[in-house]
């Protein structure tokens, strides 16, 4: 699928971004995208329960993939979608799109860079995108979203979804941390301890058991899309979590929640958080160096942020910093600092 | 682990070849590798029980990642280790080499590619290679290998391990065919079957039940590292499958197995397939386009044919082409030919 304009086009691309853009040529993370059915339906739904809004209306999607969500909005009678995504996969969705009988006067195909490309139409009246990554912000297709809501959606148009919410909570890991930290102690009877330090600082994606959270879960970022800027991304919040029963905390998991709420009669929401349904962002978990003993409703007390990687712009640099209270002790133990690298 | 050296060679390198190398800096591959324990013990068998071929040797570890082959080498007695990767994770290697005592006049060190650097030493003694693919071949670091076997490899020396062979058979996989091909046929309503060609002509890497293989086994390839060439690795052999019950044949499996053989006291052997331990290798699965019905004793006659694709040599091209000849029947069907592509 890939042809030379395309290659001439990468060639021009710092390396990380070719990374990302041709990571998605590949067909299983499409696969893997639309079996992740919480996902998928909770668009369909979103567009289906509220077609009175596509109907007659001119709708983007960014990143459109295989063009699922172009199709679901033409369905739900939108007047035109442009559909434009910068990899490979456009000339898979122009099959895919053609073959279920829309034509080009309903669904137009773009490959681009959304700063780069030349959309056919001035404005749109909607934009649907699924943007969303590990930890939320992971790879940053949001700021596409938004350059994309900046530049053409008209004055109170909707943008699908328009909440994103992230959350943390503490949890008991103590078997697993032991296998993915734990192991690098003796490797065949070496001393592999510099990959603790690597792994430590990496957030793992896996599903965590909803047994395994031990304190309440606190609400760290919240996003409004239709207000949201680049800036406001980097994001920083303090948290408060208190325990739900005498136990060890591990680690801190962190997941986020979508709405399709503004305007929307029937609005749709999914969590991608351990007491829901398993989807393929699963979570992210935080190992701490220092695992913490608590009594029940004894209080952790910390701070989370996340910014742009400066090198990387697509990696995240997150700190979490926290402070653990027995309920017993008056003084503060001294804070614990740790910086992680998503990559 | 990356500095603007590293940064400046990637730079005049080909993006496959970048794409190719910085995969491997991330730690989860190697966690991966060590973790399979049939690999790992494997090397540390077939050099710890042959330590006398050691003994004051210089060995030459091609593509050494963390360093752990290099370790059990010198353990092993040898006299001098030099360790070449091309990867950041050369990084790794050098600080855990040091930390288990292995000095600078044990185990040296060198970041680069085979072909480019300069090595401390004019000859080596011995070759010791993880240099295995997925389909034994995939990602070619084998030429590396045979190039470093060629320009510093003293007469008789040692390639280590020095026998690879490769097997197929076929197998009932009707219920995940059907997840995997018969997916696209109604995606959420919409007819994606131009995605069903794709996933067809990419060998599925995944685990095989041994009850799924309902064939004879054959041999279709075996390569000798102290004679083969580069140009022996693209390689075509005819097989003939004997149905070992009344079932169908959805794919064939391919998979390989390995030995330490030469001037070995003890040889030392894994296999790769689906009778044996699970591997990270796992199995490779070529999903044939229409179903096999055999009876007991029915043959399948075919060829299978790999070579590097000329647009990136570390993908595959893989031709497999089959016969059906029903013990009642005279006249051999029509031949099916199906081309794979490995990326």
């Amino acid at each position: 699928m890939s042809d030379s304009t395309t290659s001439n086009t990468k060639g021009e691309m710092p390396y990380t971004e070719q990374r990302y853009f041709s990571s998605y040529d590949h067909f299983g993370i499409h696969e893997e995208m639309l079996k992740d059915s919480v996902r998928t339906l909770a668009y369909r739904n979103a567009i289906f329960r509220n077609k009175h809004l596509f109907e007659g209306k001119t709708v983007l999607d960014v990143g459109c993939g295989t063009g699922i969500l172009s199709m679901f909005a033409s369905q739900a009678g939108a007047k035109l979608v442009v559909s434009v995504d910068m990899s490979n996969i456009i000339g898979m969705a122009e099959k895919i799109v053609r073959l279920n009988g829309f034509g080009e006067d309903k669904i137009v195909l773009i490959q681009g860079k959304m700063e780069e490309i030349t959309l056919p139409v001035e404005k749109v009246d909607i934009i649907i995108s699924e943007w969303m990554g590990y930890f939320l912000l992971y790879e940053s297709m949001l700021d596409t979203v938004l350059y994309a809501r900046d530049r053409y959606l008209v004055d109170g148009g909707l943008v699908l979804p328009d909440k994103a919410t992230m959350f943390v909570a503490g949890i008991e890991d103590g078997e697993y941390k032991e296998e993915k930290i734990g192991f690098w102690r003796d490797v065949y009877g070496f001393d592999y301890s510099p990959f603790q330090e690597v792994v430590m600082q990496e957030p793992l994606v896996d599903t965590v058991n909803r047994e395994a959270v031990c304190t309440s879960i606190f609400q760290i970022a919240e996003f409004d899309m239709t207000t949201v800027t680049v800036k406001d991304l980097a994001f920083a919040s303090d948290f408060k979590l208190k325990a739900t029963r005498a136990d060890q905390v591990h680690a801190l998991v962190v997941w986020f929640d979508i709405g399709f709420e503004k305007n929307l009669e029937e609005p749709v929401h999914f969590s991608t958080g351990p007491f829901s349904a398993y989807t393929h962002w699963k979570q992210s978990v935080f190992y701490l160096k220092d695992t913490i003993t608590t009594n029940y409703g004894e209080f952790i007390y910390g701070s989370i942020s996340s910014k742009p990687n400066k090198e990387n712009p697509r990696d995240l640099d997150i700190q979490i910093v926290y402070d653990f209270r027995p309920a017993n002790e008056v003084e503060r133990h001294a804070s614990h600092k740790q910086r992680y690298l998503m990559n």
